[in-house]
């Protein structure tokens, strides 16, 4: 194991907040001086399989411990998952199923293990523990919480000043967290500042139970490609780990200037070296931000699929986006005849139909913005029916395109 | 069954509100029509089986409901009992006992069938549903009940404010309550005005759970003998159902001449007519209230004990208070002659072993606040060995006797 020293700084990195320090060096003098690994933990909702780039934050982070010799424990939250959101009883609730929450669950682990090391990392569900309490068990273990301090969690706090209903079953998620805590015996929880409060409470019911407290090691959050925003998929600001290369390509190209150097420590595998020198010739305008962020990209790409992959994404990246061409390799679309009338469609209706928009409402926003192209030429009549033929080119916004085959 | 007009009028009496009174009237309305008697709801705390006359303020509107036709469910809330406070899980907990809630809860409805109507009441333990509920269960049951609703209970709300700590299983109590109710299908739930949130929670619980809500009816508080506290035992001003004809004879004697009435309205067996013609003798001045007193106190002795158990009270009372004389049957109690020296002994050690004090504590106070008699004469001198012998009459206050036999 590396030194307590290499370690303190190497994890110090890029971290937005270690609670408390001086107990971090404490578990690491141990764990070098019996040669034990420390048990990191890090929870992960399989209602949301996709990741994207904010997720990959901290499973850095988490690989960045496992290089030291450290282990993960990835919990699967589908007890939780599984209860889905109990307010409103009336209405039907968006409950996962146990294989839907299983297949979520793989499809999640499968992207992370291409950031984590799959040997020094153990999956649990907490499930195991969680589904097999009482409510005897509930209330011997809420009784260690309090109402004032559970309402000092931001959210909380921002809801019931503001009147907003908070469930009270809500008040119970940070108890289960801490549970799983308590219950794998953590050393360290990883997760985004946004996680924080339920960390500490991890840290307060081991203290109460007798056990060690797990130190809290809180990561920035990183904005979506809007560059203000929290990356989030509901938003729709995010770059998915399993989107095509070209299209991580494309989203990190959007990225505003100034995210550039937040990316790059956040999301990339350069070293700190390599990223200060990127930013000293950026501050000094010897390398200009287009080319920064094409080396970001690739630097990206290259963590999910290859160098090669990586490449082959900035090449087609520059073929349509800077000569503005065609890509390639453009997906046929069928349309059926009968949808025409005389070789003639609306606009709205044709994007539809290309599966290029997933409403009506869409299509009539995407031509207002002068974003619907056929063959290279913008719709600027949104209730003109427009002729169309077997090959042509239609194209949304400045990515997407498809070929017609009329049948 | 009476009259839906009838019943209606019979409730109203001497409660404190009605949620909401369109409600109560349906439901007896549709009890009338279809004679079928409505499940009345009683919940019960095991870890405090001795009643007292406050306890009896309740139990007496059901059984005033069980004469209207109606049945009464008694929950003993063993299931709570048995969590005890899980607060402060380092110290140790009251945790009862199945065996000693079995026993309180017997203890608790024998005291109970005094006034209830034994053939119209059955016992249910909430531990039946509330143990066998899982975490699963909890979550979806607590997410009906919102923090916000949770903190506008009276005693919350106080705490709250002051920076007092509330422990979030507390929260789950109100749910638990109004599990309760879902679960016996409560048609009413009769309480103390301090039991109104709780009983309002069962109502919300039901609604949304798509069950008729119960019926609220809160009843007054009854002041101790103090006067001004609510009566408790804790606060040692209360008149204990199992006390002694005397104790009790003598304790109502002591009330304060203001809540004469209310104890007459709530806690008598006198009508609304007779209670009214007191009340006016009462402020003409052609009743002294110290007669009236001892017909509260004769009247309430006959709901417990009979009619000549009460009259005998109230000739002791007339012996020991008016006259100052020992009653008639004084108890013997034995001290062994090796506790003595030269026939002589410590008073505070005497009083001990004669059992009419429970430490040297309070045998010290009791002396020094002259209450401490042998054969009607004050003991002074705390330090001061006293002489005794078989047949004297050791006195504490003014109505605890017993009469010595050195063995």
């Amino acid at each position: 194991m590396e030194s307590v020293k290499e370690q303190l700084d190497l994890i110090a990195l890029d971290t937005e907040e270690v609670l408390p320090p001086a107990e971090l060096k404490q578990k690491l003098e141990k764990a070098v001086s019996k040669n034990k690994p420390l048990n990191i933990k890090f929870g992960v909702d399989p209602t949301a399989p996709d990741l994207h780039l904010g997720h990959a934050v901290p499973l850095k982070k988490l690989k960045e411990l496992q290089d030291l010799g450290h282990v993960v424990t990835l919990i699967i939250g589908d007890f939780t998952a599984r209860i889905g959101d109990p307010s409103g009883r009336k209405a039907t609730r968006p409950q996962l199923t146990s294989k839907e929450i299983e297949k979520n669950a793989k499809t999640y682990t499968d992207q992370a293990f291409k950031i984590l090391d799959k040997g020094k990392t153990k999956v649990a569900f907490n499930s195991q523990w969680l589904a097999k309490m009482d409510f005897t068990d509930v209330l011997n273990l809420a009784g260690n919480f309090t109402i004032a301090r559970l309402l000092e969690r931001d959210d909380f706090s921002k809801r019931y000043k503001e009147g907003l209903p908070i469930g009270l079953h809500e008040f119970l998620y940070p108890v289960m967290q801490a549970i799983d805590s308590v219950e794998i015996k953590a050393d360290i929880e990883v997760g985004g500042t946004d996680q924080k409060f339920n960390m500490l409470a991890g840290r307060e019911l081991q203290e109460k139970l007798g056990q060690e407290a797990q130190v809290v090691i809180t990561l920035p959050i990183l904005e979506g490609v809007d560059g203000v925003q929290k990356m989030s998929k509901s938003l729709g600001n995010h770059i998915g780990l399993t989107e095509a290369p070209e299209e991580i390509f494309g989203k990190i190209m959007s990225i505003p200037d100034a995210l550039l150097i937040k990316y790059f420590k956040l999301a990339s595998t350069m070293s700190p070296s390599e990223i200060e020198k990127i930013e000293k010739e950026l501050k000094k305008g010897e390398l200009n931000p287009a080319q920064a962020k094409r080396d970001l990209a690739r630097s990206i790409i290259e963590i999910y699929y290859s160098q090669k992959e990586a490449r082959s994404a900035q090449d087609h990246f520059d073929r349509v986006f800077k000569e503005q061409k065609a890509p390639d390799k453009i997906p046929t679309v069928d349309i059926e005849k009968k949808e025409l009338k005389d070789s003639r469609v609306w606009p709205v209706k044709l994007f539809k139909l290309a599966g290029l928009v997933e409403s009506h409402g869409e299509g009539r926003r995407l031509i207002e913005q002068k974003g619907a192209y056929i063959n290279d030429k913008a719709i600027t009549d949104i209730e003109k029916n427009v002729s169309v033929k077997s090959g042509d080119v239609l194209r949304a916004g400045r990515r997407k395109f498809v070929r017609l085959r009329i049948k």
